[in-house]
C-alpha cells in the first residue's frame, strides 16, 4: 500500500487530520527521560487520535549518533498503520539525492519525507521514484523570513507558486505533497486553489500562531480531508510535570476535534 | 581562530585550492573496506595536498546510525588544520535551525556547513550565529536541473542572484561563502563579480564535467585564493584496486597543481 492510501486510511480511521511532530526539545522534554522513552510515551498515548507522527530530524542530529539512535527507536514503536514523515528537508544533486532517498526510506524507514525544491527536479526524482513513498515539497513556510525568496515575483509568479506549479508537473506517481505552513492563511489557499487535489502538510499551528481555523479550511480539499495538520509544540509540552503523556492526550483529542468542527466538504 | 582564517591558513599551507569531498559512494568503495577506514586511507595520503575536506551527510546517513558512526570517525581522522565542510545542506525554520546548527558545528564538530536559502534568514541566523563557523549558502547549483527555480527571474535578476545579494547583506560576521557550481562557468564569473570579496565552494569539477581552468579563473578573487574547488569522485575512486589511496594521492597532486597553473593574481 503506498504512502497516500495508507494516509488517507489513517485520516479516515482516525477520524483526524492531526499530525503530531516529534520534535522532543532538549530544553523542554521531562529531566530524567530519554528522548526514545518520551516519545514512546507520548506516541502510546496519542497513536489513536492522529494521521501522522512527524520526527523532524534536527532534534536527533543535534545529539549526534545517539539522537538517531533515539529515531530509530521512536520509529519502531509507532504502530505500522501510522504514517510516519521524516521532516528532513533534504535536497542535493541527483546522484547524492538517491542516497538520501535511500536513507530516509530504507535505513530510517519513513513513509514520507520533506524536500527542499531549490536544486529542482533531479534532486527531487530520486524520492518519487520511491513509488509507494511520499515526498512533500517546501512551497510557502510558516516562518518569519519565508518571504526572503519566496515571495519573489519572478517571470509573473511567485517563487512558491512556480514549486507549486512544477510539483503538479512532476507529480506523475502521485506521491507528491506540498508543505504550505498554517501562518499563512491566505497563500495557503491561495496554493490549494493551484493545487486542488495534491496533499498538503501544514505545520505552524500552535506555538508557531497559525490559526487552526483557517488551516482546515484553507487546507483541505473539497472533500474536506486531504490535508495534514501538524502541531508539536501544544501537544508534547502540553505538561513538562509527570504527567505529560496524559496532558499530551488531552490536547490531540481537543486539537482533532476542534480541528474536524471545522471540516467542510465544498 | 575562525573558520575563513583557517581555511585561508590551509590555502596557503598547502598551497592548494583543492578540497577532497569524501562522498564514499557504496557501490565503488573497494570490497571489504568499512568507510572509515576507506576516508581514513585517502585522508592519509592527501592531507597534504588539500585546502578541505568535504563529507557528503547522504553518503553517511544512507547506511543509518553505523553510517553516522564512520563520519565521526572520519571527522576525527583529519589533522586538525585542515577544516571539514559538512555538506549538508540544510533549512528549516529558525527554532530548528538551531538544532542543525549544533548538528553539525558541537555534535559532528564541523568548521563549516552548507545550507539552502529557500527558508530565508531565519533559517541561516542561527548557522551564522557560531561566528568561528563558516556558512556557504547554496547560490547557482552544479545540477542540469538547477535552472528549474535558480534561473527565474526578477526585475533582470535570476534567484541566484537574489541569493548571492542576501547573502552578502546577511554577512556580519564574515563567515558566509556561496555554493556555486563548476559546471556553469558564466554564473560563476558573474558571482564573482557580484561578490568579489566572498568565499566561494564550487563543486562539479571532475565527474559532473566542470573544467578546471574555469573554475579556478571563474571562483578565485584578485589574489587568486578565495575559492574553494572541490573534487570527490576522480579522487576517491581513482583506482578500484588496493592502490586506491596512492592513486587518490597521484590525482590529487595533478589536481592541485593543475589548479595552481590557472591562479592569477589580477
Amino acid at each position: 500500500m503506498g504512502f497516500m492510501q495508507k494516509l488517507q486510511e489513517a485520516i479516515a480511521g482516525n477520524n483526524s487530520l492531526l499530525c503530531i511532530g516529534l520534535d522532543p526539545d532538549p530544553e523542554r522534554v521531562p529531566r530524567g527521560l530519554s528522548i526514545a522513552r518520551f516519545n514512546r510515551a507520548i506516541v502510546e498515548a496519542t497513536s489513536d487520535l492522529v494521521c501522522a507522527y512527524k520526527p523532524n530530524l534536527a532534534f536527533y542530529e543535534t545529539h549526534g549518533v545517539e539522537g538517531l539512535r533515539a529515531l530509530e527507536e521512536t520509529v519502531a514503536s509507532i504502530p505500522p498503520e501510522i504514517p510516519i514523515i521524516g521532516d528532513a528537508k533534504r535536497g542535493d544533486i541527483g546522484s547524492t539525492a538517491r542516497h538520501y532517498a535511500r536513507a530516509m526510506f530504507v535505513s530510517f524507514g519513513f513513509d514520507a519525507t520533506t524536500l527542499s525544491p531549490y536544486l529542482g527536479f533531479d534532486s527531487i526524482e530520486p524520492f518519487i521514484a520511491y513509488a509507494d513513498r511520499g515526498v512533500f515539497l517546501l512551497c510557502r513556510t510558516s516562518n518569519p523570513s519565508a518571504k526572503d525568496f519566496q515571495d519573489l515575483t519572478l517571470d509573473g509568479h511567485c517563487l512558491y507558486e512556480h514549486v507549486a506549479m512544477k510539483a503538479t508537473e512532476w507529480n506523475t506517481h502521485g506521491n507528491i505533497g506540498l508543505v504550505v505552513g498554517a501562518t499563512y492563511p491566505r497563500e495557503l489557499a491561495h496554493i490549494r486553489q493551484l493545487c486542488p487535489t495534491m496533499c498538503l502538510l501544514v505545520p505552524g499551528v500552535g506555538s508557531q500562531g497559525g490559526d487552526i481555523e483557517a488551516a482546515v479550511r484553507c487546507g483541505t480539499d473539497a472533500s474536506g480531508a486531504n490535508a495534514i495538520i501538524n502541531v508539536s509544540r501544544a501537544v508534547l509540552f502540553a505538561s513538562s510535570e509527570s504527567d505529560f503523556a496524559q496532558a499530551a492526550r488531552m490536547s490531540a483529542l481537543n486539537l482533532r476535534d476542534e480541528m474536524n468542527r471545522h471540516r467542510v466538504s465544498r
